[in-house]
């Protein structure tokens, strides 16, 4: 059954290409995807499954029922795009300006739907069931996801499955990793208040613009000296908000800044340090502040059992185009495929889509750009899995 | 001689008010005062004197001949206005928005005006020459007076005088002292230029935001410990322009800052301690910078034998209106009368102009307002000294 | 044959736990050790095997040939002990003061003496050549290894084994890693030389405190923003000897700090950091500095094949003392093994040693114990990788 | 009388120098002055005068009444040596290892015995009273005069006038200032302890090195930023303690410091800022700290009228061997002679005492030395002072 499925795919792989270049054409913004979750609506009309819309948002979950016991999978694909101007220069370039598919999610969601149609025509040689999980919103927390699970997109799902294609990665290599995979994030904003005041007589201000940089300074030291140097946290501050005059003390400056971690307990641990280092700067410098910190996308972690499963499927199922199954290191990047993983056991995996000339852009560049041939082994490889995880 | 003029003044007091209100509702910002400076060349038409505008910009010089030998004394009165939207709801208020005559330079030329007219009319009776400097531009760096200067105002001029009435100061007092009075200032904007990239990366990139915080903090010691601590010096950052995304790490940050010193020696060692932890920053950070330093208003140092004679005739001349004459401290703002008295011996003394009620707002606040008794006491004062000046 | 080995072990216990509390009641520092040199030297007097003395110091190689062909394997156990004043209040406490073996080599050496015996009674069942490298100095840097293999020690011998006891991990159990496995380590002294003064006026002086104050503070950017989040990397000056009076600037300070890495590339970049940082400050403050910096013991990095065969021949021998054979993170302690690791394939592992009644204290305590038991345990454990290795 | 005076102090000239070279020989730490004090008070035996010895320690004050009605003015000279090895190779040296007249206080003690010997001679002539204030331990807070003080030396005494030699004034010339003329000063001495830990492992301890730091830039900003620009003050960590060994976290550090100020508010505002700074470093970093901080010596403030006095009977006086009068700047040390300043009007001046050559050595300096020609110059402008007091 599982090299039937393989050869369905390879036979529709032109409409995999085409749809890909439809949804590239037609990027939507992060819980702007109407005409996309239309779109993949449509898709499944008349297909026989069970297709439920506006989950969490502009969510499709789709479930296909073999009719007959057992487990259920969930297999998900994002949808949104990003707002950035495209400059590939492809025939079927971004349509809407300042918005473009610079990350992939248009392969995903591409592959996504033949396979689940292929999978829906073989359903009776499967068992329980797959659930399709579109999700959108994948690049904006708090992301789509967590909505989506909120409105029971997990409901009697025992695991959960999903890819990213990956433009920095030899089109033909398939990556995984067992525990953390991905940081977990969390970003915050602070005003810093002193007083303002002429620059030629500093006693009679209190100048924010000095505080600020000694809490950036102070900042350095969590991860210099709190953290464990054998764990995994970044701080940036990313915005210093302190545009004024040269000789007019500041009074106020606004900071934004970005956390990763991969653990829980490292993330825990950074924000207490800042608010710490926040309540000293305070005293120290008699200034004020107001914080709002927010913790967005988890940690991402794949189960282990699953994981393993994921690789031995891979490697027993041989897939033509697939050159090379690699443990890989874990990802600087956030995924809210985290909050899946957070519910069920789960496996993230990652699909090489470097150009066949080897000239490739990173993820949120204006010029990337994935092979195309990397979405026939995406579905492939999913469909693999599928196939041996519905019959074991 | 004197008491006549002293006596003619007092008579003119309703015209010093009239033209004061007439400037203060037409304010004109620094280097664009061509109203302002045709009404005062149109004030002395018809008057026996020499006028000459248009001198470096649009200054106005007005020389007043005895036609007998002496020595020649300059006058100054400053005569822009500010970039700030009044809010003193006074009849006269000013009739172009966002422009205000906050600093009293609608006085000051209004008590020149006068004094001048004054001057010509008893012009048999005194020696040597009176040379009156209207200038405009003293709010905005690189000022009025070193165009005019170098235009020739100070051509054959002995000595320099000027005036300043002061809003914090009761009406009624007139402060001096001699030596450096008002600092001398210096402003400067760097961009200081790291590598951008992603938050959760910084090892790609070459956070700006840090090093510029290092290098606020690290200015901060050649106040505490590079300036002999009897010596007077500040630096401001008044502006840290770094505005950016949280998960971004900023490839650039423009700071903007003022400094202030009491000694050309000091301004000298701020400049060249500011530049080298620039070049040490830019070692210690791999960063680069660019910088664009401007020292503009010098230390305005009043020359002591010519304080000494101001203040001896001051006291000896004992104007009615005058209750108090003090030796105050110096003055934290700069000042562009500072040029003149790098070329002559020179003195710059306060005229206090305090409302009657008591209630005053600091020079260049949008509600300030002076008592406008100030104005003869000021045309007295400054009459006063020339009488002596020139019959001495 | 390796029953039998392990048989002959479990006889000889006590005389492996007499051995050691022997060695224990008389420690010597490291690059001091003659007496145990020699001690070691005499226990092989007699015996069917070649002993070399004074190998890089005190170094002692002995190499047992079973006449046959086959690959060498080294084994080593290092001597040393600590400058520490010993507070277990043992009967066989160090008679020594001031020094300890606070590290459990004395336990090393023993189990090693005892299984080289062993193996010499039964080496003509072995093949190819057991080579046991006993080393000195393992504590001070440069440390022993160094020395041993520039005279020789690893010529002719293919792989190296070596165990580390250690009290905070349970007895029964045995700990692995492949890879790098214990950081690498540099550390460094630094002068750092202003001008001294008098404290009311630092603007004659140069203040070496304040400016060491600053390094210490941008240091901390090395690890927070120059290093991979994912790498592993840490600086601690762990001395700013910078004693003065209250009102005497100081002239010069000198720090001395720790550098761990876990790998070189890490280990490297941070060093050229640091001297960044120390060009910037040199130029920043106009101060100088004096840096003597030094790279000591690498990265400790397993072979991955070896260890393979390692855990492999500890699991199937299933020693009934062992209750435990796991895979543990890396150490942050550094090892001078890792010199034998750069020369050969390698394979460091730890050998539970935590007292029978669960109190214990850290390495390089006053109060370290070890369980004795856990000495039998390293014997065999080491023993029956020896016989499968040289049977294989 | 006055010239009188001047003519028997210019014949006993000898005896001054005698004097001056016996105490320098034989130099006695502050507070332990015995010998000294013994020879003060010895050499007043058989004089009519009042002597009492043991005032607050080793004071003796010798009251000089000329038995008619008038104010009383107490003179004062300080007595006592500093821990410092003389290097002057004189052959009067000190014969007191580590100890010597390195500030001139031998050279005030010789010429103020002679003066009062004169004094005495001619106290038929005098009118009120003469008190001289022979004080020890100028040199260690808390100093001598407070003891003293409240030993009851000021009882009865209207004003109080005090010379000091400075070694790096031309001989001849005589300075003074009104107002504040000498700096306030405080010392601190602070242990800020966060935990010990292994140089790997920072996050289980708490660096207590990189807090300090951050508490030494921090301290930077209250000279740049709290304090106006117009005032006078510097903070100075002289000594920062934190000796320890490489790898291992520094547990505890301690800091001592010194503060200057010419105004009691900005020594207030100083002393609040640090522990201000202090108690949002223990917040910011989770530290401890235990500060003990003193104010010693308060601001030495002329009396306005006293000096103007003073000033006019050496300007009327003309002494020969005085060529010049000035007024001088504010002075960084700090004095104890400030504490009678603050219970009586009071005026401390400068009496140049720059060897002759020209080559001179600062105060507290091995090789300081001052021009004995001096001694007589003091004891003139001291003994005119008194003269045109006492019959004014």
């Amino acid at each position: 059954m599982k090299q039937q499925l393989l050869e369905k795919l390879t036979e529709k792989q032109d409409r995999i290409i085409e749809i890909r270049r439809y949804l590239h054409a037609h990027p939507e913004l992060s819980f702007q995807e109407e005409n996309t979750a239309a779109y993949i609506a449509n898709f499944y009309k008349g297909k026989d499954c069970d297709v439920r819309t506006n989950v969490g948002g502009h969510g499709v979950v789709v479930t296909i029922d073999s009719g007959k016991p057992g487990r259920t999978l969930a297999i998900r694909a994002d949808f949104d795009a990003l707002p950035i101007q495209e400059e590939t220069g492809l025939p079927f370039a971004s349509e809407n300006p300042g918005v473009m598919h610079a990350c992939g999610h248009d392969g995903h969601t591409a592959y996504m739907l033949i396979l689940a149609e292929t999978l829906i025509e073989m359903k009776n040689q499967l068992q329980g069931k797959i659930v399709v999980l579109h999700q959108p919103a994948e690049e904006t927390p708090p992301g789509g996801a967590i909505a989506m699970i909120r409105d029971g997109c997990l409901d009697g799902v025992d695991e959960v499955l999903g890819i990213h294609v990956m433009s920095t990665m030899p089109t033909g290599e398939i990556a995984y990793r067992e525990g953390a995979i991905q940081t977990g994030r969390a970003s915050f904003k602070v005003k810093i208040t002193g007083r303002g005041g002429h620059g030629s007589s500093p006693h009679m201000a209190n100048d924010a613009i000095v505080a600020t940089s000694e809490f950036v300074v102070a900042l350095q030291t969590i991860i210099s000296r709190r953290l464990n140097p054998f764990d995994v946290g970044s701080i940036t501050i990313g915005s210093f908000d302190g545009k004024g005059s040269s000789n007019v003390i500041k009074d106020a400056v606004t900071l934004e800044g970005d956390v990763r971690a991969m653990t829980e307990a490292t993330r825990t641990l950074i924000e207490k340090e800042i608010r710490r280092i926040l309540d000293g700067l305070a005293v120290m410098f008699g200034v004020t502040y107001d914080l709002d910190y927010k913790n967005d996308y988890p940690v991402l972690v794949n189960d282990v059992a699953l994981t393993e499963f994921v690789t031995k499927s891979l490697q027993e199922t041989a897939i033509a185009e697939v050159t090379e199954i690699t443990r890989c290191e874990p990802q600087p990047p956030s995924e809210d495929f985290a909050y899946y993983a957070q519910e069920r056991p789960s496996c993230f995996f990652y699909v090489g889509a470097m150009p066949a000339n080897g000239v490739f852009y990173p993820h949120h560049h204006p010029k990337f750009d994935i092979n195309e041939a990397s979405l026939l082994i995406a579905a492939k490889a999913m469909g693999a899995i599928v196939a041996d995880y519905t019959t074991k």
